[in-house]
Order: structure tokens, then C-alpha cells, then sequence
């Protein structure tokens, strides 16, 4: 049974205590925050859980074996430290620190302890992130040439963070998950709208040594929500939308290639799509319920995760370079 | 009337002369292309038109008003140039020419014959973005923050000019038409994923001296046709897809604000989009009869078109500028 | 404070728990299920409701104010008639009762008992409704001339009732909330297509006094979710998509009138819709929260619900007139 | 070569001609209609066609091969006997005649005098309806259980017509191209909102020997167009939606079937969808070109069209019993 304590229970917490208390294997022994409104909260629906305003009670109990930092990202390092310091495995919000030193860090100080380090990349664990992930692996798309995603809120502003670091965090989450080649280098551009507040509209180009590109459009001040993926293959495509109910995903039986023949090019000049269609029926268990199982069994039997501390890195340090890249209008940044 | 000229039956003319044919005051006269069958092909639908295989006799004929020029792009400067030479008006398709030198070299001509040189911004003359124009001008959206488009197309390459002289070139014609602000600088990223061919993909950040940003991404091997932009005012923002076929435009009761009172955050929140929305009805007339009624209005009043030659120009320097940057993956390059 | 006691926690009972146990005023005191393992699950939620396999246990409890019935609907009479001689004010799941006569002894005891008889037509409660709802008592579509109704499902059958009992339950109780005129006669078909169950799929036509038109497609055995309305009004139309997320109720700036213009005529044959178009924002509160603030509210001041026992046996009567109609394929049933 | 006489240049006149000018092994010799301006439109555009006001003149012309009738429905019977009379091939617009006595008389005309008989089905020459007969006379969709349509326009009024001759048409005839089973009885509902006015708004169910059930909504005074229909089988499913761009047949791989496995029901209850779906890249080649070039082919070599007198007299009996019915308010009509 891992035992588990979480600390912050502002908007995400509450997701977090209710999918690792019905996890089996798993149950929520303490919550810690600074509220206590939103403690009381909690105690309500959750009477067995023990609740406190200072975290290090939940730190200082032997009885934790997983400490869940669902804080400001600006604390998620100095929490995360002590966390693995105290002899925890450890599971971070993602992004997971502010810079990729400090990621480096917590990589270190969790193979020192021999403890695991997740970061929690959620949507890594959706059904329509696996089976995109499955389809690129098992070569059904061909070689990839292109992922681009646009993801665009309706303005909500993050004060502490730039709308890079709150939204593109998923896309890249998503796509190092689906795409095993690494980015060697970024350009991006950004600005800001709203007096002495962080960037709120980003573009992003991320590189790679072959001919892969990937672009996320990013913005929080948009009429509507959209959440939208082109995955461009040499033998299919995809288009995935994660607002839409029914389709989530849809594969393109028809790939990035020329067409030569005359009638397929009127075909394509009057069309709408190419090729046929096929969209799989997603699973639509909680991806937060796949991830408690999977972080569980990982403690459980000390297997690798699927979004460990690494993977948080790699994508701390893609944020990094955008942001360098935006605040010098598209100037190229090397990722080494 | 106006007696006019194509030179060109591809797969634009067709289009042209029909639409010209049909417009008031105005008629095509004379069509001239390389390829016999397709005169052939015009000449079963209209028999009263004179067809030719040479452009020169078109120019030579004292009755011709009016050249249009539908040909390639490397083609535009030089037909143009001796059609305004020979006297005549111009309507060259889009983009004007190869170079923002020969674009300025064709309106140098033009003024000092006093002849009209229009270009064929299309897009311009469409029900939609008249309305959007209109939203814009009126100040109903406040100040405008961003202008965001996707347009990608089904595997359909040119050989002759890369993805942002053929896809960009009408969300720069739609943005100088709806904007009066122009660009001071380009960043663009864009990568070729067939051998030997011109960039399939792009994706372009203009800036301007206000906190204006535009972008847009291009796409020549897409699996779905996307023809989509957001407008973000400060008061309103705009949705226009041109594939849909009820409600292209939308216009969102909500500008680029933060929201603040906590009930309006949780709203956004779960919500999908924010504000009410209002779909005007749009003028379905066909945009390039319009253009024709317009520029047949011009050539007899002498007035100042919509789609003049310095519009052209704007254009091509921003294209120019665009593939310069991509070229140096993403390296600022100003617009003096 | 409204003590409520709750019978059946099925499919709907977490639902109904949840949101009496979040409403001010009230508190979900305890809840009987003939499953032991159901309470467990409850109890794991919710450790301080008490549970039982006895429903009489909640009846005889002196401190219960309010029962909720949430069983199949063959047992709705003798549980409702049993709580309201047991003094309690009773909220049956829809629809009421499996005959218009056990609905009309229903409001009798009720009235004699001088206790609230309410029935949970949830749909009443949502945004998309209320808003319909304020739009037609305000005159504002003009004189109401149909209301069509789509709703379909995916291969859920029940099988104690038919699918017009089942799905068509709600139209009749949006209908009646919209709308004051009361329908005279139904005619019906429908048909079953699984052995030994009841009609899958039927059509309900509602003739009104006036020229009103009211007609229900309801189905469960489609491949894909449709809950999708059009009421046509004299001077405006409305489509209702409550699968839609962000424009879930659209308002037509058209009414039913003859298009005698011919431009206008035009514009209809090759336009995709008529008028301009409004889609307010639609609050986003959970239904069955709105309700039971509503019902804890008429409990404490006597006050008349939106959803009482008339509205409970109006449909009622609908849905056995429809049932008969059906069973003769289409005969014309009166509703006296 | 097959020279086609065409009486009746009104709103579908111009596509009848452009297609059959188009169609090999066929040309348009002459068009008569009453309305001298309609036929100066024609010559303008089609300088080669001979035109008439007075029909026989027509009619009387030995080279015409094929008359084509093109006006009001209650003229169709008179026009098309006297063609027939003169040795013509007749291709009539739908619906075919005024009553089905009428379509007979055609039908046996035609057959004396061993000339084609056709009607204008164009429907059933689309790409998407086409599919829908491969995949359902294949045996993929199982058995065949129901045929669900929604036809509505915008406000568009037939004044010699009801709404069922106008639309409810085109269901009948797609129906019974798709499926081969004829149905047995008729009980439709309809009602009118204009003063003076055929029938505008009409709900048609249709019964089978089989527990096939057939339904079409048509409606002339909708705020949107739809052209929707469900097909359900014992084994496969289909959505069809006109309307829409680029996916317009979808086929979901599950079948009219109860879910026992409550693990499957638990995904139907919270999706929106059952099944995979797939959506197969449809031909975009225009109906009529394919039905012109069919019918030149059935004259040429003296084959059964696939959509000739008899399937016009099929589709006449329907409506003459759904109109019939609608007037006594759903009563049974026998079709026998």
C-alpha cells in the first residue's frame, strides 16, 4: 500500500486526492496547504484524511511513501528537494522547476536516494495520446515530418509563469512522448498585452537534425478553446482534437507525398480532406486514474515511468530556450 | 466598355473570364494561352471570344483596355511591364511579382503612363472580410492585439515558388486589407520535406511597432483544408473559417481582458468560449465579381482601387522578407 | 436545514447525492439501496450518511424531511404514495409513475397531506432551457409554430420501459416548460427491432389547438449521441445542440415568413442559413444543483416548484396517448 | 450522338444543359421556355442552341433524340405523353407526375412505343449515395433496421407543391436505391403556417413487412439547412450529412446490438459514439454529369436505367399516401 501525501490543494489538488484515494494499491493518508478554507474543504468529503497547514509534518512522517507537489511551479524545486531529502519518491506538477539546472538537481538527488522523481504530464496518459503514440511506433505513419499543435485559452492568465511555460508545457509532454528524435534547436516569438504581465501569445518552431519540425501556438487570450494536433507522416496523418466528443483522433489514409496524377489533383483542389478516414474509438478512463496505476505499480516494483524526472527536463529545457528565443524576436536557440 | 484581355487559361482564367464576361460594362474580347486544347475548350463555351496562342497580338489589338496576366509568377513582371508599356490597364494575379524590385519598377511604369496596375487580391473582395474590415474599422473590436491564420491545403505543390509565396500571399492581402498598420519586421521558420522542392511548410510572426503580432502558418501537405483566423481585440475578438459554410464569421462579445472576479474565472474555466457570439449574415455574391465591378469602376472614374499596385508591393516585400528569414531559420529581418 | 433521505442509488442516485449534499440548506441524511455493495461505495464517498437495505427505515425516521425516489419506474408509485403517507415531501425520478392514474393519486395524497410532490425533470433546471424558455415567454420568437425534437443513443436499452419512456420523457418536459399551450392528440410509430423488447425507436407527433406542431424522434440505437431541437417561431428560430460545448443554444434572426424578394430567395438557395445568428453565453451551472436550491427553497417557504406533480402527470399522459398511438401505427390518440 | 431537346429554363434548367453539353456522346440542340428573357440568359451564354418559346416546336423536330422536361410538377404528365407520342426518349424532373394513375400511363406509353422513360433521381447519382448502395447491398451493414432522414430548407416555399412532393422526394428515392424491400403502409403527420399554403413542415414513417422502419422530417421553414440521415444495421451503421465538406458518409463498425458487458455500457453512457469509425474519401464528380452520361449509355444501348419510370411511380405512391395520410392526421394508409 503506497501512502500518500499531497501538498497544495488549489485547482488541480483536488483531481489529484480523488484519483490516488480510488487508485488501488494506493490510498491518501495527508493533504497540506496553506488554507485552511480550503482544508475544512476537503476534511468534509475526505474525514479519514489527515490535514495540515505546514507541510513539513507531511515531510517529517515515515508513514508517506510518495509526496504529490501540486504547488506554484516557483516553490516545486525547493519542495521537490526536501521531499527526496526526507526519503520520499517524489511526483511534480509539471512544469517541473523553473530551470533546467534545478531539474538537473532533483534527477540527481532521486538516483542518489534511490527514490523515484515523476513529473506529472497528464496528458501523456489520455487514450488519444496513447493510441498516437502507438500508431507512430509501430511505423503505421511512415517517417514523421511535421507536428503541430495549436492550444489557445480563453483568457486565464497565469501571474507567475509566461503562456510558454503554462501551455506549451503540454505540447511538448506530448510530443517527446510520441516522437523518440530530440529537438536540437528553437525559434520563437512572444509578446505580452496586458502591462507588466508575462508573455500571453507565443509561437514556438522547434528543430531537429532530420526534417522533422514542430510548431505550438500558444495563447491565452483567445474567443475560444481549442486544443488541436496535425501529425504529418510519409504514409499517414493525423488530426487530433481534444475538444471534440466523438473524434478525438482521426487518421488520414494518406501520407505526405506529391500527387502527380491529374484527376487526384483536381480531386485535391476541390476536396476537403485526402484519403479516407478512420477514427478509432479512444478509451475515456481519467488520465489521472492511468497515471496513479501506473506511478503505483512503478513504486511497487521500481520499474522505469513513462514521465520521470528526465522527461521533465527535456521539456523545462525546450521551455527555456523558447522563452530565450521570444525575448530576442526568433533568434535561434541550440539546445546542446 | 471595358474590352479586356487574358493572357492565361489554367486554372485561374477560366474563373476570370467568366467572371468578366458577366460583369457590367465590361467584356472579354480576346483570350491568348500556349496550349491549343485548352483555347479549344474555351472556345466551345464562348465562340464570340478571339483566341490566340500568342500574348503579343493581345497587346497589339488598339481595342484591348484591360491585360490580365494568369500565368506563372516568373512570368507576371515581364508580361505586365510590356502590357502597361502597350498602353493598356493591368490586373496581375497574386503575387504580383518575384521581387519587391520588379513590383516597384511595375507601379513606376504605371504611374508614368497613367495606367491602372491592379493586383488580384481575391480574398479582399469577399462578403467575409468586407464584414471583418468593416468590425475593424469601426473600432467595435477596440485595438487590435493579434491576427492569427492557418491555411493549409491537401498535397497540392507549386514548382515554382515555395508555400509562403502561394498560401501566405492571401492572409498578407486579407491582413493590409482589414489593418492599416504595417509590419516593421518578420521571423519565419519553414522546412522542405520534398527533395528538390520548394519549402511545403512555413510558419510566419510579423511584428509592428504597436503590441500587434500576426502569424501565420502555412502548409502545403496537410490531411484537412484549414482556412482559419482569430482576430483578438481589446473589446471583441473575431473568428473567421472560410470552410464553414453557415457561419464564417464570428464575432465574440469579449475582448483580450483579465478576468478577475472569480465566478467569470471558474466560467472560463469549464467553459469553451467567453461572451455571447453573434454570426452576422454574409453577402454570398462571388468575390471575383465584385473585383471585376470594382475594378471596371475604376478604370472609368479614374478612382483608386482596393488592390492597387502598391497593395502588390506591401505584399511581396513581406514574402520576401518571410523566406529570407526561414532561410536562416528564424534570424529577425526588418522592413525598412 | 432539509433532512434528505434518498431510495435507489443506481445509475443516478451519486448524482442526486452529491448535488443535495453541495446544496445550502440541506444534507443527505441517509440513502437505502437493496445492494450492500453500492452502499459500500457510497460510504467510502460520504462516512456520514447512514445506509440500509430498508427503505421503510428512512420512512419511519422522524428527522427525514424530504425522500428522493431514484428506483426503476415500476416501483416509483408505492414507494412515493408509501413516503408521502409516511409525512414526508417526496422528489420522484422521471417519468412519475407507469400510468396517468397512479400520477393523479400521487398529487391527491399529496395535496391531502398538504406535502410538496416533486418530480425531477432535470433538463428544466439547465442553462440552455431557462434560456429558451425566457426567450419565448418574452415574445421574442413571436407566435411558436414547431418544436422538434432529436434524441438518440447508443445501444442503452432499459428494459422495464420503452424508448418513449425512456428518452422522450425529456422532450415533453422541456416542451411543457417552454411552451404554455397543452397539446389535444398524438400520433406515433415506433418499432422494436430486439426480440421481447420493448419499441427502440419511435416518432411522436404532438397536435396542438393551434397551428403548433411538436414532434420527438427518440431512438437508442444509434451510432452516434444526438440531443438537438429547432423551434420555429413567427419572428425568430432557435436550434438547441446540447452536445455542442461552446454554442449550445443559437438564436435565427428569421421567423417563419415567405421570402418574396427574389434576391433574397437567391441568397436562401444557396445559403446555409437565414438571418443573422446569436448564440448567448448559457450559464454553465450543473442542472440538478439549480434544482435542488430550487426544491429545498419550496419545501421551506410552501412555495410552488417549476417541476411539481402536474407537470410529473402532463407527461405522463403524453407518454401513454404516444405508447397507444404506436401500438396502432400512427391512430390518432386524443388527449382529453 | 443523342441530341436532347430541354423544356423549361427556370432554376434547374441551367444545370441540365450545362451537364448534358458536357456529357460525350451528347449535345443540347435546343431549349424552349415561356420566358423570352430566360432564353436571351441561354444564348448568351450557349450562342449554339437553338431556342423557342413554343415547345413543339421542339417536340416536332426529327433530330431531337431525348426531350428533357423541366417544369412545374402538374405539368409533367401532359409534356412527357406528348414527347413520348412524338417517339422521344423522356427524361422527366421528379417528382414525376401529380398521382401515381398518371405515372402509369407514362410508364405504359413508354413501353408501347419502346422508348426510355426516366426521371430525374439526381440524388441517387451522387458519390455519397452511391457508397451507401455498395455497402448496404454488400451485406456489410447487416440487416437493415431503420432509415432515419432530416430534410430541411430555408424558407423556401413551393406554392403548387407541399413540402412532401418537394423534399420528402428525394428520401423516397435515395431509399429505395439503397434498399431493395418495398414499403407496405404510410402514417405521416404535416401541418401549414401560412395562411392559404400547401403543407410546409411534414413527418413520414414508412412500414416494411420486415421490422425495417423508414422516417423523413421535412421542413421548409428551418434557420438552417440539414440533410441528415442515420442508417442502422444489424452489424454496421451509417451517418450521411449532405451538408458537410469533407466527411459526408460515416460508417461506425457497430451494429444494432445490446450492450451486456457493463464495462461497454459504461462507455456508452459517458461517450458520444459507439464504435470505430470510418469515413471513406467519396467521389466529387456532380451527380448530373454521372446521370447524363448513364442515360446517353441507356439510349445508346437500350439498358434499364437505374432510375426509370417504374422507380418514379414508386416514389409518386408515397407521396400521394403520405399526403393522404397527413390530412387525417397519421391514419394508416395502406400502399398496396
Amino acid at each position: 500500500m503506497v501512502r500518500v501525501g499531497v501538498i497544495g490543494y488549489g485547482y488541480w489538488g483536488p483531481n489529484l486526492v480523488r484519483n490516488f484515494s480510488e487508485a488501488p494499491g494506493c490510498e491518501v493518508a495527508a493533504v497540506s496547504d496553506l488554507s485552511q478554507d480550503r482544508l475544512s474543504t476537503l476534511k468534509a468529503r475526505y474525514p479519514a484524511v489527515r490535514t495540515t497547514t505546514d507541510y513539513q509534518t507531511l515531510l517529517a512522517d515515515p508513514a508517506t511513501d510518495l509526496v504529490i507537489i501540486a504547488t506554484p511551479v516557483s516553490t516545486h524545486f525547493k519542495l521537490a528537494m526536501e521531499a527526496l531529502q526526507a526519503g520520499k519518491h517524489v511526483l511534480v506538477e509539471k512544469p517541473m522547476t523553473t530551470t533546467s539546472e534545478e531539474s538537473r538537481k532533483l534527477i540527481a538527488e532521486a538516483e542518489k536516494r534511490k527514490k523515484q522523481l515523476f513529473v506529472d504530464h497528464t496528458f501523456v496518459y489520455t487514450g488519444a495520446v496513447r493510441k498516437m503514440a502507438e500508431l507512430v511506433s509501430s511505423g503505421d505513419l511512415g517517417e514523421i515530418y511535421y507536428f503541430d499543435s495549436t492550444r489557445v485559452n480563453l483568457g486565464l492568465f497565469q501571474h507567475d509563469v509566461n503562456v510558454i511555460w503554462d501551455l506549451a508545457v503540454h505540447d511538448l509532454s506530448i510530443l517527446q512522448n510520441i516522437i523518440s528524435e530530440e529537438p536540437v534547436a528553437v525559434s520563437a516569438t512572444a509578446i505580452s498585452h496586458v502591462k507588466n504581465q508575462p508573455e500571453n501569445i507565443a509561437y514556438i518552431t522547434l528543430f531537429f537534425r532530420s526534417s522533422l519540425i514542430a510548431h505550438f501556438h500558444v495563447n491565452w487570450l483567445a474567443p475560444v478553446k481549442v486544443r488541436k494536433m496535425l501529425i504529418g507522416g510519409s504514409k499517414k496523418m493525423i488530426v487530433y482534437d481534444d475538444i471534440e466528443l466523438s473524434e478525438k483522433v482521426k487518421i488520414y489514409d494518406k501520407g505526405v507525398a506529391l500527387a502527380t496524377d491529374p484527376e487526384k489533383i483536381q480531386q485535391l483542389k476541390i476536396g476537403y480532406r485526402s484519403g479516407d478516414m478512420w477514427a478509432p474509438q479512444i478509451a475515456l478512463t481519467e488520465a489521472l486514474q492511468v497515471e496513479a496505476k501506473h506511478l503505483v505499480d512503478c513504486i511497487e516494483r521500481g520499474a522505469r515511468p513513462l514521465t520521470g524526472g528526465q522527461a521533465g527536463l527535456r521539456v523545462v529545457r525546450c521551455l527555456e530556450a523558447a522563452t530565450a528565443s521570444a525575448r530576442e524576436r526568433g533568434r535561434l536557440v541550440e539546445l546542446s
